[in-house]
């Protein structure tokens, strides 16, 4: 029993991380970026509604009752060489295939807006057990949808030969901009 | 002594409110881009920092200790035909000159890294005595300190000779990146 709860209690854990390494090693890459002068791409802050406030000091203003809000966009934007890049990042766990409902439709909304306001709009998915890292551009979301119109998820084989591998590496942990760089057509609205 | 006390109410009110409602113009404004396809543009959320949450039902999580963060960025960021955007919000009740103090120094280190990314940085202030809405562009703001090395605020004749002006609108209300697009030379970075 003990150990069935201990079981328990490390999936609940490994579940409440889950995504929070792969948002670590982009926010990394990011900062690598920044200080390199190459890039300037932020993780936007997640919204959230205050509704009370109290004053300890006069000099802080301590929240003390707020709730998270919805975002209606990504959680990644920003500059490079010129193009507007904006972007989220997804992990699976799945070995075989990435899940669609793992997309919000807000975040899909976005990208589509962002695609056709000529910017650089995709997803970063991780399929954990192979240590895998896509980059699924909008573009490419779009042609699987319109091959495969009834399926529910994306599976690997879709990824390996329609998507661009992200080496993992050190430093930067995962040189996505190299990537969009080298096949920036795959990524941009036909004028 | 009340009326006194009155004065001095109506004095913070009008402090408190300084800057929102040319938030509210500019949202309005993207809001209007957002729902005509013109562009993708959004104020950033506030940052915050979490210290404590409660959860009085299973589906809602409060938070109930929290702090506002200094942001590292500037209010608003997107896309507009295929160039980043990128600025901030400013208002005087100066009816001579715009107070360089009221710049944050963030702020200054966010514009000039963007520029440099080949992005799109500016600054909109409005001189509240005139109703006058003029884009700062970044070059601009690196022309100023480079004419003038010791003063601490723009004189409005600055912005009047450097500057574009945006006129006030019903649909939308501020319509800057028109003004953007028919000057886009002023605003980006030489090749």
């Amino acid at each position: 029993m003990i150990k069935l709860k201990l079981k328990l209690e490390v999936l609940k854990n490994s579940k409440s991380n889950l995504g929070k390494s792969l948002e670590n090693d982009i926010n990394l890459t990011n900062n690598y970026y920044l200080n390199n002068g190459i890039a300037v791409i932020y993780k936007k802050p997640t919204p959230v509604q205050v509704v009370r406030v109290n004053y300890p000091s006069r000099a802080r203003c301590q929240i003390t009752e707020a709730y998270y809000k919805t975002p209606s966009t990504t959680d990644y934007n920003g500059v490079f060489n010129g193009y507007y890049i904006d972007f989220d990042v997804k992990e699976t766990h799945s070995k075989t295939a990435f899940p669609l409902s793992n997309i919000k439709p807000h975040q899909i909304a976005h990208l589509e807006r962002v695609f056709h306001s000529g910017g650089v709009a995709f997803l970063i998915i991780n399929f954990c057990q192979h240590s895998e890292y896509f980059i699924l551009s909008y573009r490419s979301y779009l042609k699987f949808l319109s091959e495969f119109t009834t399926r529910k998820s994306i599976p690997r084989s879709f990824f390996k030969e329609n998507c661009f591998l992200i080496n993992y590496g050190y430093h930067p942990r995962l040189d996505y901009l190299q990537v969009i760089k080298n096949n920036l057509s795959c990524f941009i609205k036909n004028e």
